[in-house]
C-alpha cells in the first residue's frame, strides 16, 4: 500500500478506537460523579484534537505488521493506548514547560485556570489549573495502560509488551526531568542536549513503539536490535527538525506559539549551536532574548536572522539529513520483516525528513 | 501468627525489596546521565522515609496468602510495587494540596525548591520544585508498575493483576481530581465527601491492593465481592479516622503539621459535620480558618474545642466504630480463603481502629 494511503487510513482508525473508548469511560466516570466526568472529558478533547500526527500508533502498528502480525482491531487498541500515553507526557510537559497553547487551543492547564479564574485569585486559579492538569495527566496514563493491557493478544506476548511500556515510560520521564534538571544550569553542552533527544523523542517516540507493536506479533526481544538502530537516529532527526519548525514554521502550522523554545529559555540544538558560533555582540542578543515571556515577533524574527547567519541552521538541516539517511541505511540490516512494511519505514523516514509541521 | 509480628516482617521485607529495586534502577539511570539519578535518588529517599505504615503493601501480601498463594519472594516484589505508585500519588497530592511537608521531612516539590532557590527567583523555583515533582511522581509510578509486571506469577494471572492495578488507578485518580475540583464550589455535601472517601481511600488503599494479591494467587475476578464488602468500610473508617488524627494528633506522630485540612480548606467529613452542627458564632470561626495558610497552633487548637463541642468528633468516632464492625462482619462471607490469614484481617480491622497515628 502506498504510504500516504496507509497513514491516513491507519490515523483516522486510531482516532475512532480513541473516541469509542473514552466514550465507554465517559459513561464510567459519569457513574462515580457529574464532576469526574470533566476529567475524562478534557483527556478525549485533548487526546482528539486535530493536528495529531499519530507518529507513534504508526510505528506500534508497522512494527506489529513488520513481523506478520495478523489483524487489525486488537493492534489499533494497543496503537491508541500509546497516544494516551503520550496525552499523559504533554499534558505534563505543557504544565512543565508553560506552554499555554497545544494544537491551536489551551493546553490542559490552561483551560482548568479558565474555570478557576471566574471562583478564585489568579495565583489560586494558576495553582488549580496545575493540579487539574497533574491529575488529567495521571489519567491519560491509566487508560493508556488500559487499552494495552486489556487488548486481545496471547499473555505472555502482552506481558512483554507491557514491560517495553514500562521502560519507554521510565526513560523518557528520566529524559523529561534531565530537561528540567538542566534549565538550572546556564550551560548546557550539546552532549547532553543530544541524551535529551535520544530519551525524550528518538527512544520514546520511534524506538520503544516499534518494538511493542513488534512483541505483540511475538517477536523475540532479541531480534530486536536492528530496529532500534534504525529507529534512534530517525527519532534525532525528528527532533532537530522539530526544533527548527517550532523556530521557523507558523503558529497556524505548528499549533502553538512561534518561539516558545526561546520564550522558555530552553537550549535545543540549534541555538545551542548558534550560541557557540555567533559573534560576540549577537551572542549578547541570543542571550538575553532566552527565557523571555515577552518576545515579539520582531524580536524573534531577529534571532532566526542571526541563527541563520551563523550557519547554526543550515548545519541542523544538514545533520537530519544525515541521520535519515543513516537510519534507512539500517534497513537492510531487518531479518524475517515484511518487505512491504520495510518499504513503508523508508517512505516514514522521507516523510519525516520533508515535513513542514 | 500474631498479627504485629506478620506485621512487622512484612513491613521489613517490603522496605528491603524496595531499596534493592531503587538501588538497581539508581545504578542505571546513572548511565543515563549523573543528574538523572537526582529523580531515582529522591523516588528512593521519600518511598523509604520513616513512619510508612506499608499498609497496600500488606494487604498484597494477605490477599495473596489468604487464596493460598505459595512463597514470599514474588508477592513482596508486587507489595513493593504498591508502595511505589502510593509515592506516585502523595508526591501529585503533595504537590496539588501545596503540604511542604511528608513524613517529617520536605515534599519533593519542597525539596527542589529548595535545590532552585539557589539559582532563580522564588516563583521561578516554586515552579521548578513543582516540575521536578511531577516527575519523579511520574518516574516512581512507572517502576511500580514494573515490579508488578516483573515478577514471576503465571502471565494470566500478572495481566489480570495489572488490569486491577489500572482500575485501582483510574478510579484513585478520578477521585482525586473530584477532591481537587470540589475546591471550586464553597458548599461540599457530605455524600461528595463520602464518594471521595470510597475512591480516593477505600477502593484505592485497602480494596484493590487486597485483589491485586488475590489475583495473583490465581483467583477468579468473579468470586472477589466479598473482598471488596470487607475493605470499602474498613478504608472509609481508615480515611475518617486519619482525619481526626490529621486534626487532633501531634505534628511528630503524624509526620505533618497539625490541622493541614483546615489550612488547606479540605472540608473532612469531621469540619463538614461540624459546620452543620455548629452555633453561628462557631460556624463563623470555622469558616474564617479554612483556607488560611498562617493558622496558629493556639487558633487550631480553638477549632478543635468547637468540633468536639458539636459533636461532630465524637460522631465520626462512633462511625468509625461502626464501619469497622460492618467490615469484620463481612468476613463470615469468605470463602475458600486461609482461616489464619482472615485472622489477620480481622487484626488489621481492630489495629485500624485503635491506631494513633
Amino acid at each position: 500500500m502506498e504510504f500516504n494511503k496507509f497513514y491516513n487510513i491507519y490515523r483516522e482508525r486510531v482516532n475512532h478506537e480513541l473516541e469509542i473508548f473514552l466514550n465507554k469511560k465517559l459513561r464510567l466516570a459519569g457513574k462515580v460523579n457529574g464532576d469526574s466526568k470533566k476529567l475524562v472529558s478534557i483527556v478525549k478533547e485533548y487526546t482528539l484534537r486535530g493536528k495529531s500526527k499519530r507518529i507513534r500508533a504508526l510505528l506500534v502498528i508497522l512494527g506489529y505488521k513488520g513481523y506478520s502480525g495478523k489483524g487489525d482491531k486488537e493492534i489499533i487498541k494497543a496503537a491508541a493506548g500509546i497516544e494516551l500515553i503520550h496525552s499523559y507526557l504533554l499534558m505534563h510537559d505543557d504544565i512543565i514547560d508553560q506552554d499555554d497553547l497545544r494544537r491551536n487551543k489551551p493546553a490542559v492547564h490552561k483551560h482548568f485556570e479558565e474555570i478557576g479564574e471566574k471562583k478564585f485569585s489568579q495565583e489560586k486559579a494558576t495553582h488549580f489549573g496545575a493540579s487539574m492538569a497533574i491529575v488529567a495527566g495521571d489519567v491519560a496514563n491509566v487508560l493508556g495502560y488500559e487499552l494495552l493491557t486489556n487488548s486481545k493478544f496471547p499473555d505472555h506476548f502482552k506481558n512483554k509488551a507491557i514491560k517495553q511500556l514500562n521502560e519507554l515510560l521510565f526513560f523518557v520521564t528520566l529524559g523529561e526531568g534531565l530537561d528540567v534538571y538542566s534549565g538550572l544550569s546556564p550551560r548546557i553542552d550539546s552532549k547532553t542536549i543530544e541524551k535529551i533527544y535520544e530519551y525524550k523523542t528518538a527512544r520514546y517516540t520511534f524506538e520503544q513503539p516499534l518494538k511493542i507493536g513488534a512483541l505483540l506479533a511475538g517477536a523475540k526481544e532479541e531480534t530486536l536490535t536492528p530496529l532500534s538502530k534504525f529507529s534512534i537516529p530517525l527519532g534525532i532527526a525528528f527532533q532537530i527538525q522539530d526544533d527548527a519548525l517550532g523556530l521557523y514554521g507558523s503558529e497556524k502550522s505548528i499549533g502553538k506559539p512561534v518561539g516558545s523554545d526561546l520564550k522558555e529559555g530552553k537550549k535545543t540544538l540549534v541555538i545551542s549551536l548558534a550560541l557557540k558560533r555567533a559573534f560576540a555582540r549577537d551572542k549578547k542578543i541570543i542571550k538575553g532574548a532566552l527565557g523571555r515571556k515577552d518576545l515579539t515577533l520582531a524580536e524573534i524574527k531577529k534571532i532566526r536572522n542571526i541563527i541563520k547567519t551563523t550557519g547554526a541552521y543550515d548545519y541542523c538541516q544538514r545533520l537530519t539529513g544525515n541521520y535519515i539517511r543513516q537510519s534507512k541505511e539500517k534497513l537492510d540490516s531487518f531479518n524475517n520483516f515484511n518487505i512491504e512494511v520495510k518499504k513503508l519505514l523508508s517512505n516514514l523516514a522521507d516523510f519525516i525528513g520533508q515535513r513542514t509541521h
